[in-house]
């Protein structure tokens, strides 16, 4: 390599943002016609058939000698860009997937090109106090009452939850917390309580979508160790929030701690109207709140907020090398007890950028957008002949419907099409929907397609189409799903043949 | 916010790279400015200052309304800069801080743009193969001869290191698995241990600054437990490498297993003349490898590398919603016991395009470029007659010196003043030097200035200045740590005045 070229150039200083120019450049050409050549929301073929364009665009991952910084960047960015699943697609609907903000993405750019690292104030003098602003603005939206509110950055929530579980575990003074949530609780609630050796929650079924403070109390009665109670406000499966001021109520009458998984329903409290959906949410000692999903960031952006600072405490820990008491005797911020990460890139960055350039009723005027889409889908889905919605509220910004044709197999097939639905439009690439096991009216639980709402433009009627590529999908695989399942899936991938797709196997 | 202007526009397809574009151009010319207004290595006036003008410049962080995407842009990127310790500034050389290459900033642009996340195929298609293919090269890297060589992307050593003590500890199916490692092992070793409920670990003293076999095999000898021995191939104070082989040995007479922390040293292995140097690393069942330290990647890429993908079936998980076994049995890659996150960024894209851009033996040389630099450090330091290296070899890129006015105080005035020219330097924003605890020649142990140099293109020679500078401000300083420790490190902030900061408190 030579001295001079573009291969060795770093993004700080003056310089470094005249070579990352030059670079970006290609990347964003690149990102054009990768979207261009994808043509949809994600591409097609299935699985195999992404995995045999990548490999055949990409080669060797790790030659030995170079192409090139342009090159490298061209070809790398191309292959993954036609081979996204693009969330800025109105059909591209299945998870809490946002379609980042142009504006929170550009930040982001500066936060790798300075790469300061959040865990001293010699690696983020700057960023670090943005972070602290960004922090105690964030952790007072959601305890306005709290005598210290605050708020740790987190890589989303399931860190968060962790974190949530790890704070209840210390104040508790020993590893026998019991957490008592919804069998609707993300899955990184069980995950972290595993991860910390705790005991195995407590999981209570959720009839209609929603914790039930009577089973809680229930629970609650019979457990002799300390209990964390963890809600959730926007279920992943359906958006459903929690009856929080009850479970509070409970919770307080047990003597046991509630945690509140908001990662999905926090950024309603950016509008006024939405807001008084979480009421009781600032009882929480601990609450989980996302940025990059409703809040349209890149990944990451999690947060977890407490009403009081001095909750954080067991986090504290001294490294000499970051953060030796005579240092911060001497006037150096100890960052260090500011997560589980050590390196931490500025995520806080991106985040502070989208706030100021949105305002808190920019923001929620996106939010409001979102849930009024999903709204109007949910009408449109009641009003479509061939689609039936499930029953009950729409969640924040979550539908669940599954084909009428479903509901005319007997047994399991019912379920098996919905699977099998989902899978031929990945296949074929032409949308990228969800599922979700959820009751029916008849009180069983059955498989459901699912569109989580995220996109800000998108409108209801931008996903009429949609409903209509379902039910016609559904009616094309029917007679297969009967037979054998599984075949309309293969077939769909076999149908299809893109130009740049190479022959034979890698 | 009227629809259709910059604020709400998303930054996936092709139009969201034309918005993107515009945008992006906003952040650089911000990161240009904001690097000509700090003029240094990092800013001046210590803490506070930073702090205020930060806040003058941004303001309230959650405004009720927006100031639009461009203003927003510029004001937080330029007030980031302004206030950013650079690590592409030849004298900022505290810590395992790289300055990122231009074309790993400009990849992780797509990262942001496009927003994979990497925890189910259908919002990841393309990525996911890419993260594959790459964690089996880096795997093949460090395990040339493993069954089936994989690596998980983690958010960087931290991280890695937590999940191999996890997977130790479900290995051995019980929470009772004893680390073993030396004083010099990275704090989060310990931490690891106690957010898994391990036992505290053994730690042995590190009489050079390595790992003694013989401590390990006597700590070994008492231990009923099994035991994950935890070596370290880089120390976060001294770059050292510990004995690998004679570890590796000792490890397998025990029946314990070995676990090496290769965040700062793995990639050595890039580089045919260095590689020799980690001989016995492919004898560890895990190995924490990081790619934002030496590797020159914005935060974060971690990796935890290991001989056998079997060996990370502890991580598996099943949630519906992501990963049901219908669609993981139609053919639907299963990502989710890739991560103890759920959202995941593909940090894996940026790393993918620099080891293209590169190839192995590009990488290989900037790695040699930084070990030949710290040998030319440690050769001027020995040359200097007001400054004196910490005894014995330099470590990777590592160099440990202190002032000779330090030794020529008693008691622990000679620490006290190492630490005040470090903070001085600090304050006065002219160097970011680190610091690190260290036995010296007559086995006390005691504080030294640490240079890590990560700096693609730095020479020695650039830091002779740097040199001249911690010798003249221990001069300067020595009188006021005789009398008032911290002294001159408020002096030295109250004497810098520049010409944006505003008067008065925040």
């Amino acid at each position: 390599m030579r001295a001079g070229d573009l291969e060795g150039a770093v993004s700080g200083g003056a310089e470094g943002a005249a070579a990352l120019g030059k670079l970006t450049s290609v990347v964003l050409d690149a990102l054009a016609e990768g979207a261009v050549t994808r043509g949809g929301p994600l591409p097609a073929g299935g699985p195999q058939a992404v995995a045999r364009r990548l490999r055949a665009a990409v080669g060797p991952v790790l030659p030995e000698y170079g192409t090139g910084a342009e090159e490298a960047l061209r070809t790398v960015t191309r292959a993954v860009a036609e081979g996204a699943a693009d969330p800025a697609d109105p059909w591209c609907v299945a998870h809490l997937h946002c379609p980042p903000l142009a504006v929170a993405a550009a930040a982001d750019l500066a936060a790798s090109a300075l790469n300061p690292s959040m865990d001293s104030w010699d690696q983020a003098p700057a960023a670090a106090v943005l972070e602290q602003e960004v922090t105690a603005a964030l952790g007072a939206l959601v305890h306005p009452g709290g005598p210290a509110p605050d708020a740790l950055v987190t890589s989303g929530g399931t860190e968060a939850n962790l974190v949530a579980l790890l704070l209840a575990r210390e104040r508790a003074g020993a590893a026998t917390v019991r957490v008592v949530c919804g069998d609707t609780a993300h899955h990184s609630v069980r995950r972290a309580a595993w991860l910390l050796g705790l005991p195995e929650p407590v999981v209570l079924p959720c009839r209609d979508g929603r914790l039930d403070p009577a089973a809680v109390d229930r629970a609650l009665t019979g457990l002799a160790a300390p209990a964390l109670v963890v809600a959730t406000a926007g279920t992943t499966d359906e958006g459903r929030i929690d009856p929080l001021p009850q479970l509070a109520d409970v919770a307080r009458r047990h003597g046991a701690e509630l945690h509140v998984d908001a990662a999905y329903g926090g950024p309603l409290l950016f509008s006024d109207r939405l807001a008084p959906r979480l009421a009781g949410l600032s009882a929480a000692t601990s609450v989980t709140f996302d940025l990059h999903k409703l809040g349209w960031q890149p990944v990451a952006a999690g947060l977890l907020t407490v009403p009081d600072s001095a909750l954080l405490a067991p986090l504290a820990l001294t490294a000499d090398y970051l953060n030796a008491d005579d240092d911060t005797e001497a006037g150096l911020p100890d960052l260090l007890g500011r997560s589980l990460r050590t390196t931490r890139r500025p995520d806080v960055l991106k985040i502070a950028t989208t706030l100021r350039a949105l305002g808190r009723t920019g923001l929620g005027a996106l939010v409001e957008h979102c849930v009024r889409a999903a709204e109007e889908l949910a009408a449109r889905v009641d009003a479509h002949p061939r689609l039936r919605r499930r029953p009950g509220d729409t969640g924040i910004s979550t539908v669940l419907f599954r084909p009428a044709a479903a509901d005319a197999l007997t047994g399991e097939a019912g379920d098996a099409l919905v699977a099998e639905v989902r899978r031929v439009l990945l296949a074929e690439g032409r949308a990228v929907v969800g599922r979700a096991v959820a009751e029916d009216a008849d009180g069983r639980r059955r498989l459901w397609l699912k569109a989580t709402l995220l996109h800000p433009r998108t409108a209801g009627e931008d996903l009429e189409g949609l409903l209509d590529l379902v039910a016609a999908t559904a009616a094309a695989v029917t007679p297969a799903v009967a037979t054998t399942p599984g075949a309309a899936t293969a077939a769909a991938a076999g149908r299809i043949r893109t130009g740049n797709e190479p022959e034979g196997p890698r």
